[in-house]
């Protein structure tokens, strides 16, 4: 039995010892391929991929080499795209081959759907012929789809079997044709239709005469094929499921998706989200290139270029009023600020209520209510303590109402535009994560530096 | 058997269809009971909690009022807390105690552990006393923590039976006090230290004879019933485990978490991450009143006015420059704004690698080293451009030359700030999301400011 003991504390905020990474690139610096296997065969497939993933290319590409065989197909799976590609290349194709071999259908089309064709073809030569028509299946489904998430992998028995037979079935599998893991073992009709699940618990703890179809679970749902895997990963989480069958366009078994993939999907999606809300591009990661991560930035520094000049020009129109009081110019950039920071707060919740759906046409307008009027107070709120300090430190006192009235105005327009934006871009089935900011920091920067230069050569001049 | 349709594409994009919860309302208002039943009893419990959620604080009242007894615990355990707590109150306390006897101790605790004393004692009271005992264990330990979110049932067998004996042992058990679902059994010592655990799919597949040691999982681990729960969230996602033994001091079995649970704190560590990076309160909700949300929202705010107010001290520094030349004041924000988008680029990046591991001491050094030069690079390139557009707008070549210095500046600033700052509050037990934005904020507002009208009085003046 192999046992691992449970990484103690200082392991889990590091994710794995730095003592050890560095035995292991002293290893692979001393070509010594045992000491390499000693130090890497015991640690978790996740922990290896972790490690290669933390250690420079040069590092990473004379560790495969030096590692050969050994790296297994789960380190490959567990491996961040942009440090597997490389890798990939660099590995003899009948490794890759071999080490994919023992992978469930899913783990392979994760692992082979962004090869270049040419390279992908030739790992799939290397699989049986069943396996790969299975991979080849999936393939055919879109990107980011259900049918690219399941596995083929599961137990599917007669609905009209009893508890005795599924058993008697599942003890004479051959271990191979069993998935790695499984919870549920589905009902099909005749048609393949699935039409309900029993879990192996009530499976277990059933007398041998049962019907299954007596003791199916009321949690039971099949996702389509075609289903986008973000609304997967919603259905796994709403619902709680642990596992569901996947059904063709004719409603036919086609696969199965546990939850152990519907949660890496959500967690994806959420680091999407958070990305995307902060304008980065949403595949980056800590091992792109400089060239990369310097492309992935500039798209979004480039809107904000646009949507910053835009406010210049805004200011610009007031360029005589300011000549002629110069505190107006110290004190705008307060009232900008404020405007995006309580845009991006209400923008932020919006998109968040959106992807977890508790946004919806029915209280959109209660929820919108509730911001505008949240921005009211603290408009005003803040608008009477930065009316004190600028009457204070400039000792005009007008110049206290007129940033008291911009805070206001600013914060209710930051609010609605926060509620409005993501909600408008949504109905237009655009990505509220991906596009909301921009046009929020527009309309606070407009409404800002507007209501604090226009109230001022207005009241003031 | 109990069989729900999967919900179509609208109901995904929904959450729920709005003629339903139109219909609920209705019956509602008529004091329809037999017809709110109908309504509601067939749909699954997180769907009835998010159409509580979605209808207005009375309509909820009202709404529980008339349900009654059919409220059952699974739909008050899937209630948002600021939605059940009310409630609760509202609900006669017999009601409860029945709704909430049936579920597993994990729900319990979450449904109970935020309550006011007396109204938990009064619950806790109502559950048979097995289960109390349980339940009060569970909150003996700190919030957030593994024995808060473990539940008491599980299946565990001596270590030195084989599949025969656990076959039978399960067959023999109660369904009762058989957990609801569950995926392992574990094997513990004699002293109940957990040593292994195997897979019910293993235990169906194996013959009758063969010791249950010899068919373990190598995915095998424990967890310390005083772990936070965000770290056992990081394990079940990190290690693709479907449930975990608690272990309390001495080693000893406590209780079990299933991937479900995980799956849940997962969602919610990204929800609160996601919050606080856009200086939101992690605990709102849409169901917040006003008066909740403007308090929350109000304590970002106030902080990023004291650093705003401390940017504009910057400016009036050189009020007189800007006095003298007016362009100043319209093209400043452009570089503060510019230096801000970059540094929320970097600060984010760095805030969810630190968050999901990927940023360790190993390779800081490596990512704040492409951080920075990508900042140069790009602060460069838009530093050129708006160099173009600031000497056609004012036809004054060298303001392009101080602006483009300025915004080289000002983004390798951001780059430092964000990913520095980050790792720093990190090292301090302070967590990034949090605390990094208000300082990241602060210093590309100062260098900005400081670097484009320092630059300019020296030059252009």
């Amino acid at each position: 039995m192999q046992q691992e003991t449970p990484p103690d504390k200082e392991e889990i905020g590091d994710g794995l010892e730095q003592g050890h990474i560095q035995s292991v690139i002293e290893a692979v610096e001393a070509q010594d391929a045992d000491q390499l296997n000693e130090l890497l065969e015991p640690l978790h497939a996740a922990d290896v991929a972790d490690l290669i993933e933390q250690i420079s290319q040069p590092e990473r590409v004379a560790l495969v080499e030096l590692w050969g065989e050994g790296i297994g197909g789960e380190v490959l799976s567990e491996l961040n795209e942009s440090v597997r590609e490389p890798l990939l290349e660099v590995l003899p194709p009948e490794v890759v081959a071999e080490a994919i071999r023992d992978l469930d259908s899913d783990d392979v089309v994760e692992l082979v759907e962004d090869l270049e064709e040419e390279q992908q073809s030739r790992l799939l030569e290397a699989l049986e012929i069943k396996d790969r028509i299975g991979v080849e299946g999936a393939l055919s489904y879109p990107e980011y789809s259900a049918g690219r998430l399941m596995q083929r992998e599961l137990v599917a028995v007669p609905e009209d079997w009893s508890v005795g037979q599924a058993i008697d079935f599942i003890r004479g599998e051959d271990e191979d044709d069993l998935p790695d893991q499984f919870y549920h073992v589905i009902l099909v009709s005749p048609a393949m239709k699935p039409v309900g699940y029993v879990t192996l618990g009530r499976l277990l703890s059933s007398r041998r005469q049962v019907p299954l179809t007596e003791i199916t679970e009321p949690s039971f749902r099949t996702v389509d094929v075609t289903e986008e895997s973000s609304n997967v990963a919603y259905l796994f989480n709403h619902y709680h499921l642990i596992s569901a069958p996947v059904v063709d366009e004719n409603g036919r078994l086609a696969g199965m998706i546990t939850i152990d993939d519907a949660m890496t999907v959500l967690d994806e999606e959420h680091e999407e989200d958070i990305l995307r809300l902060a304008g980065v591009d949403e595949d980056s990661s800590l091992a792109d290139t400089v060239w990369q991560t310097t492309r992935g930035r500039a798209v979004w520094l480039m809107v904000n270029l646009v949507t910053a000049i835009f406010a210049s020009m805004v200011i610009n129109l007031y360029a005589e009023t300011i000549d002629q009081m110069v505190a107006l110019a110290v004190l705008m950039p307060i009232v900008a600020s404020m405007g995006g920071n309580a845009g991006t707060q209400t923008m932020t919740v919006a998109v968040r209520a959106i992807a977890t759906r508790e946004l919806t046409r029915r209280n959109a307008i209660r929820v919108s209510w509730r911001e505008i009027t949240v921005g009211a107070i603290n408009g005003l709120g803040f608008g009477v303590v930065m009316a004190l300090v600028a009457a204070l430190w400039f000792g005009v006192p007008m110049l206290g109402a007129v940033i008291a009235l911009a805070m206001a105005l600013t914060l209710v327009a930051a609010a609605l535009g926060g509620i409005v934006i993501p909600i408008a871009l949504e109905r237009f089935n655009i990505d509220p994560a991906l596009a909301s900011g921009p046009f929020v920091t527009t309309v606070t920067d407009v409404v800002g530096f507007f209501a604090f230069l226009g109230l001022a050569s207005l009241i003031l001049l």
